[in-house]
């Protein structure tokens, strides 16, 4: 254990303290700094109790951070913030760090911030002996402190080779994604996976906000849109967002206030990076955006820092205020499956709009497939049709027989009945109404390619956004 | 003057009153209901004031007013509230009709409802005598009382000959649309006109809303979106609703409160018009549907009552609390232009799924146009650009050579400078962003069809929606 090289720690917020006191139990001495400063001291009282025999020191500006530090973790909320850890702002690391230091940039930010920015103004530093590595990360804060994080690392053969370790202490034996390309495209990849993120954390809020209007038992929903009985299998509508939130969700509902996890502003900063980094690359995300402009709306009522399950007002708040209605669908269990087709439908159009914007910067799909289905990203549907549409891409099949997906036309017929049914309670719909389109677009597109609708919806609904 | 024949008028909310009261000044006999009854008294005091030697009456119910009506409008909000009226509520009106009268519904309502319930429910009562003629108007309240509104109307011959006379009495001399196919043709005329209203009232709230976090004088960035100086030509960005609404958005943004001349309910139930009857054709509505969640989001926050002006507030309410933020666009002129440029895309967009909607549900596409270029649906853009796409729909022309549209890129272009810059402020924009991803998805397809991108925008975004 005393080999390990001493690391510094820049960011300790709900990821960072999480995986900044983890380090400490693997034996590494890590010098911490945050802009906040009782989250220090919360450091080393944390080091005290539960890594005990642990070197745990606290810096009081970046540059002392680092400067005896031959692995550094930058681990803040942005882009922005990072750089001014790095250069801008005051007692910036960059120029303290030790000659031939490793930086791990762990942070979710744009490809083009660490690609292009970060890797340039080190140069311009005269730092081209530091070794970057673009290494963001998913799973949340539990598994930021059990070290069993997703981590999608890229950069040079011999950065990777050095931060390797340290990568390996942070994630789970099998999540530690080493992503081809070079700097940038471990942000690439994260990006991609925060497609899904973005729009199934706002899905679970836009699900239980639609069973609040259809008067159904919110606990006993949850339930259900996550496994079917009585085999206690999976449903198709359950996701690993909807399944994290779902406890945020029934206390924002029972108590008007979710515990905060994690804050619409992340969420919203994720969201803004994907759809910024479409434009600049020419790639339509339908989906993200709509889910985008819902997150920036919650953050003009001021909702910045409070729970992303909080949102889930944002679709229960007329219930019982926007005057007499009158729905079509009668019975629990039909209620629920309109539930469940919202779901299914959103992480449809989700999955399609991710494996497309991967293919379109230039991921291998494969590995896309195997980080998200496993991460916060994960789903049914993602699980079930994501491997049909790389297919599609790989090698340009059009028609995969696939006898375990439904046909488009039924998914198209089952997102209507949730859309028609969510209009006559007036409960809004932002991602569903918005999934609907795309899948009738997708419909209208591939009837027109073949005559009839025979693909799958998979293959039909990746084609709206491309091909 | 004598011999016009007795009219029943049921309904007298904003439109109807004027509609009521003007008919008194052309000389017709007026017997009016409304459930509301000091609007009765309301409408009797108009017509001593206003209307000397008119003959006013009212009665306490629908079958009283019609008893002796051979003309009878019904000028209900609703479809639910003209069946009740009719058939299923109190003293309902069908059975009282006079042997031969001629019905008016004037009430925005879904053409399957004036086509096949309200018609099929008239046989059903034994009153296939009953010319039916399905109105509805567009204008607003000061032409309802003007006599100078655009009606869309449709029946049989007969029906319409006997109608006529007072469809000329309600509208504009140039502005009475005879539409084609009977019963339900004037209602989808209107339903398509309503894409363009639907969407230019939310894009009028959006474009202020964007000024305000743009830091622009609002007052004077009002007037620089309709006209350009110094010839004061209209501007591109100009649009009927955007002029019509402006007075009472700035009344919303100084007071805090707009004065009430059409609910945001009015045009949540036209929005809910569209989508359920695109539903039910399979028609993709993108850039409606995104409009109506945005209604009845606000419908859920208790605003259903409010002008739809007051919907800036959406938008604005975040200024100064949504954390430090900066824009790159220097200047109120660059600004203002971003602005502008907001709106064109919006207008571009509801062009197309006007044009492509009226096409889908067999509309004379030549009378679309000229109904809405003049009607409270029509812009700078529409009438730009509303033509070529009509061109393309009736002749399949693919390639309009056409020297007055900027290319797809540069509508592209022009619109992601709007959203970036947005996104730094934090500003959502719910049809802003739609538009751009509608814009860039006709791009990539105009792009896959001819290897470049040549065709204009108005083409190739049209195809976007179908063909």
């Amino acid at each position: 254990m005393a080999s390990k090289p001493p690391v510094a720690f820049i960011g300790l917020g709900a990821m960072g303290f999480g995986m900044a006191t983890h380090l400490l139990t693997q034996g590494y001495a890590v010098t911490a700094f945050d802009v906040f400063p009782p989250t220090l001291d919360r450091f080393l009282q944390h080091a005290q109790s539960h890594a005990r025999g642990s070197t745990a020191s606290t810096a009081s500006s970046p540059s002392a951070a680092v400067a005896a530090a031959s692995l550094v973790v930058c681990m803040v909320a942005t882009a922005a913030q990072a750089h001014a850890v790095l250069f801008s702002g005051p007692s910036p690391a960059a120029a303290a760090l030790p000659r031939g230091a490793t930086l791990l940039l762990c942070s979710t930010v744009p490809c083009a911030y660490v690609r292009d920015t970060l890797a340039t103004a080190l140069v311009h530093a005269g730092r081209s002996d530091v070794d970057l590595v673009d290494a963001p990360v998913s799973g949340g804060s539990i598994r930021a402190a059990d070290g069993t994080l997703s981590i999608m690392a890229a950069g040079s053969d011999p950065a990777l080779a050095k931060a390797r370790p340290l990568l390996q202490a942070m994630a789970a034996p099998d999540k530690l994604y080493i992503v081809p390309g070079g700097v940038g495209a471990g942000s690439n990849m994260k990006m991609c996976h925060q497609v899904l993120a973005a729009n199934h954390i706002l899905a679970a809020s836009e699900a239980l906000g639609l069973a609040k209007h259809l008067g159904l038992d919110l606990h006993k929903t949850a339930a259900e849109l996550l496994v079917l009985a009585p085999e206690n299998k999976p449903r198709m509508s359950a996701s690993w967002m909807l399944e994290n939130r779902l406890p945020r969700i029934l206390a924002q509902d029972k108590d008007g206030k979710a515990p905060v996890a994690s804050a619409v502003t992340i969420i919203l900063k994720d969201a803004g990076i994907i759809t910024s980094e479409a434009r600049r690359c020419g790639f339509p995300t339908p989906l993200t955006s709509v889910a985008e402009q819902v997150y920036l709306a919650a953050l003009g009522r001021g909702w910045g820092a409070e729970d992303d399950a909080s949102l889930v007002r944002l679709y229960s708040e007329g219930v019982g205020r926007v005057g007499p209605v009158s729905g079509q669908v009668d019975g629990d269990e039909a209620k629920t499956g309109l539930v469940a087709s919202l779901l299914e439908g959103i992480h449809l159009c989700s999955t399609a709009e991710t494996v497309a914007f991967a293919h379109h910067v230039g991921l291998d799909l494969d590995q896309v497939y195997e980080l998200c289905v496993h991460a916060a990203g994960g789903s049914q549907v993602f699980a079930s049709v994501a491997r049909d549409m790389i297919r599609v891409l790989q090698r340009g099949a059009s028609r995969e027989p696939d006898g375990r997906q439904e046909t488009l036309p039924l998914a198209v017929d089952k997102m209507q009945t949730v859309v028609d049914e969510a209009q006559r309670l007036k409960c809004p719909l932002f991602l569903g109404s918005q999934a609907l389109n795309l899948l009738r677009l997708a419909l209208i597109k591939s009837e027109e390619a073949d005559g009839e609708a025979k693909a799958a919806p998979s293959t039909a609904v990746l084609k709206a956004w491309a091909a």
